[in-house]
């Protein structure tokens, strides 16, 4: 299970960072889960190996432009595209209403249906081999967090156990493997006496804008990822006063190690952060991405990650977390 | 005065062409217009000198999302960078509506006015250094041209006249370069009798979506610059019919001719073609952009281009006009 970043600055793009929008892939085939769309999104996919006609749904964290203006146009391409497959988009009140709105505005005919789910209560849903549950966050405005949970974790034989009860490797095991009871010398065979589930479902939360990371306290129970948006640093987060709903990275990470949060990735990172130091202007004194790091670093001792764009990381039935490396096209 | 094209392509971005927007910039300092929004055109600006700061208006052609969805993002980057200068935003009906509910649907709150237009009534229309008149064309939707006409021509003194009747160079000359009466040798002389005006006030129309350029030829009388669409090649637009109201190259070349226009940019080309022969797949068949310039020029004898997302015209007084060399940035 993957998830490819296609923008992580928060309020406007910069010459290197889009504003907010992350695929959420899986092994079952082509088919991807967007969480959020910042205007550029359709660019974005178009120079990713993502294509908008396997896209499943899209969930809207929240109602605030740097995470929706794209949704527009990228349903206008995906229409021009020739998509035909109903398309979910789960999101707070206000998104299905102002879409509806920008169709009729502009004459938006789409040739598929958009099925809209309120975030609200969304618990459980199934999507793909996930089970989405949305958590209700702290912003300005109404926010939420999308937590992916695997909605079945595929099953390994206990061959040590089959050697020891003498069944032959085989049809047998097959069949005890797809669950399916099977008679061997004379006795019933249960799949559950043979199966065991050395992992956990795999878990992904991926926060909307929010100044109150405990707020995902449960939610990050067998959670083995968040991606958490950090968009300041404490000393400007001071500066910029609490108006703005947003987290520092230092609170998030203090929370993460409060929770025992294994892999931790922060984005939605202010524009004013330089892209480090070696690249800045020369000019002295502006942050760089780096003081988001070393903040976050300083007060959590899992594995961190700050998203770049086009960043992919891959999250393996082991609980193993990290970024894949290759192009992105 | 200069053209800008920040989209070239129709409908959806390509890895090359953004969605349409043109910046219209000219000689009395940074202020500028824009001529349609797309979606990504503020990531456009960015890439280029343009700063949103600058921005004197914005004219919408039509309703459509290629050339209006990128209006709430850049309006919510320009109040981020601090804009507070009032924006003028001439647009058809339904332009203003939709962004009013765009901004109550995602709470933006912008530090700037936005003095809003209709498109139908505009004549005359003061705007910097030019005066703007709107022209109705053909499409699905009321869609505008805007004219722009240079609304004072800087006047030459005729220094032969001068000379002629004994008036001396020196402050005489300049006072009456400004319009000013002066006395001479017991003579009242009269700007109007030693001024000239040897070239004729420049004159760019920007068309919107458009399926009859002949809507265009009494604008197009002084007019030296005419961009307009060219979507297809005749051959595509016989098999896409008639119901999507675009023009094909050759119509607007053979318009372009019949009434004598000098220069003629073509753009908002559909992205089925490709970058160039050179640049096609080796699939074969696809059609490209040296397909369009082909068949305009076969119709069209005046000087003919066709824009690049990042193409940079400029038109002199004496009306020569042509690309700007140099980088974007």
């Amino acid at each position: 299970m993957e998830l490819l970043f296609l923008g992580t600055s928060s309020g406007t793009p910069t010459k290197s960072r889009n504003v907010t929008a992350l695929a959420v892939l899986d092994e079952q085939g082509p088919g991807w889960c967007l969480v959020d769309a910042g205007e550029g999104t359709q660019h974005q996919v178009l120079k990713s190996p993502l294509s908008l006609r396997d896209l499943r749904a899209i969930l809207v964290t929240h109602v605030h432009g740097d995470h929706c203006y794209g949704l527009p146009g990228l349903l206008a391409s995906a229409g021009l595209s020739g998509r035909q497959a109903p398309l979910q988009i789960i999101a707070p009140e206000g998104i299905e209403e102002w879409l509806r709105a920008t169709q009729a505005a502009t004459q938006l005919h789409l040739p598929f249906e958009m099925e809209f789910i309120r975030a609200e209560p969304v618990r459980h849903l199934p999507l793909g081999p996930w089970r989405v549950d949305a958590v209700e966050l702290s912003h300005r405005v109404p926010s939420f967090a999308y937590a992916f949970t695997e909605a079945q974790v595929e099953p390994m034989l206990d061959t040590e156990k089959l050697a020891q009860d003498g069944v032959p490797q085989g049809p047998l095991w097959g069949r005890l493997k797809k669950g399916i009871e099977v008679e061997h010398a004379g006795r019933v065979l249960r799949p559950a006496d043979y199966l065991k589930h050395p992992f956990a479902p795999r878990k992904i939360i991926v926060g909307g804008d929010n100044d109150r990371p405990d707020l995902l306290a449960e939610a990050c129970a067998g959670c083995q990822v968040l991606v958490h948006e950090a968009t300041y640093t404490a000393d400007v987060a001071a500066k910029v006063g609490p108006g703005v709903g947003h987290s520092h990275a230092a609170a998030v990470a203090a929370f993460a190690e409060s929770v025992g949060l294994p892999h931790l990735v922060l984005t939605h990172f202010s524009a004013r952060y330089q892209a480090n130091t070696g690249e800045s202007s020369g000019m002295g004194s502006g942050p760089t991405i780096d003081d988001i790091r070393a903040e976050a670093a300083a007060a959590y001792r899992g594995q961190l990650w700050l998203a770049d764009d086009f960043a992919r990381y891959r999250l393996l039935r082991t609980g193993e977390f990290g970024p894949v490396s290759g192009p992105p096209t």
